[in-house]
């Protein structure tokens, strides 16, 4: 379905729970579990809707929005073999009028972190998930995990605005090596695929120390910064121990508590996290 | 009902149409209007919810959240008179945590008018009228022309955001002298009392004029500020000609566009505007 009005008169005759999984296509195996999950979660009678949109309005002007993958055949197959029951792939003019003038801002856990670096970014994510909350009706939705802070987002404008849905998490899926899947792998160089791994090092040496006693932020984010740093072709954008619901840095970790970071292969930019 | 979770409870039981007029009580004859017009749009399988809420969030700092007038009985008995099925009327703590952080921003219509004498007014409209329309799910709301920019606002809302309700207006209930009602004329003084009409009187004869074949913005302008001036106890906020639907000012007035204003009595600000 392209149209708005077309998911509308789908949501009317369906006649079970609805799950949606808002993604933006390019689907990997993280993507099939989140689809999985909404599977579960429709049950029996239920159905499943992806939403793929590559959505402009949370890219900054120097950021991919062009280059992000739009493998739209693949993606389809992969839906169908699935069982959803249905895709919803507006064009941007679908979704925002030229005049569009209205926004969605979650001004606290948006700081920081990707906030810092994307500016705009969780304004267009916040917008743009709710705009699919009005228009599929779902019964509960369906986000990764590996989008640490675009689920705390979610959850707090859903709790702010009274948005009347549900809201799961699918945990990350990753490759052999760790790294977490993304559709952004595909823009990393042989060399640097074969270095992003020391992300996924880097935060499971941090919560090890802190398992085994270490709760400052200040070491255990120099834990992590070593593994990295150790990759000549990885900058780091950020590594922050945060709480794990207002995701505001902490100066001493405690359960419940989550370290995040983002960190530059060349023009790739790749996020992960782990909770403690 | 005094919880978001009763009023929930309470749309699940409704069978047919739920029509929400939005309000912030000390109910006069305008909102009695908006009451029949939403019974009317509910029908006769239908239920009417208001909802009684003096939004702090709308108020700026200086403004008049503390003496707003609270006539809570009075309200409830106008309400049962006309056959509202639920009234919902939250405690500021039931509608905002002490760390809410999510707001949505009006940023084209919103601007100028009101939105430049209220920082911050129409940006509390919005997100409070949103998270209603969440919590009712109404199949329509009503709301009174005689506050033209916030239904522009709304309904730009609704538009950009996929809004599911149907959004109805309401006539401007008058006085016999032609002063338009708002809970804000009890605050008047007799001798403001006696004044207040120049707007309506202001706002007539510059339409008069248009129809004439008046359509310079700036000598329709003057023919309300000279109405208006000629009492004493009357300050202009703002006297605008604008575009009817984006609110945008105009050079020269046509047919669909409005005339605004605001005019302070002492430390009361009444609005009121006419469209041509």
């Amino acid at each position: 379905m392209k149209t708005i009005a077309a998911v509308r008169r789908w949501r009317a005759g369906a006649a079970g729970p609805v799950v949606l999984v808002p993604t933006m296509g390019a689907l990997h195996a993280g993507h099939v579990s989140l689809m999985e999950k909404a599977r579960e979660e429709a049950g029996p009678g239920g159905a499943v809707i992806v939403s793929i949109f590559v959505n402009p309005t949370q890219f900054g002007p120097k950021e991919d929005l062009g280059r992000y993958p739009r493998p739209w055949e693949a993606d389809r197959a992969k839906c169908a073999r699935l069982g959803v029951a249905a895709i919803f792939r507006p064009e941007p003019g679908e979704m925002y009028a030229d005049d569009r003038s209205t926004w969605v801002n979650e001004e606290a856990v948006s700081q920081g972190l990707c906030g810092a670096s994307r500016p705009g970014h969780f304004r267009g994510v916040a917008t743009v998930v709710l705009k699919l909350f009005n228009i599929v009706d779902a019964d509960a939705a369906v986000f990764g995990r590996k989008d640490l802070q675009q689920c705390r987002v979610i959850a707090r404008m859903v709790r702010d605005l009274d948005v009347p849905i549900r809201l799961v998490w699918g945990e990350t899926v990753r490759e052999a090596d760790g790294l977490a899947l993304s559709s952004r792998n595909v823009y990393l160089s042989e060399e640097e695929r074969r270095q992003a791994p020391a992300l996924r090092r880097g935060l499971l040496a941090a919560r090890a120390a802190f398992r085994k006693g270490e709760e400052r932020a200040a070491r255990l984010r120099a834990i992590v910064a070593r593994e990295i740093t150790s990759q000549p072709l990885a900058t780091v954008d950020y590594i922050e121990v945060v709480d794990g619901s207002s995701l505001a840095p902490v100066k001493r970790a405690r359960r419940g508590d989550a370290i995040a970071l983002a960190v530059w292969f060349g023009k790739t930019r790749l996020i992960d996290n782990v909770e403690m």
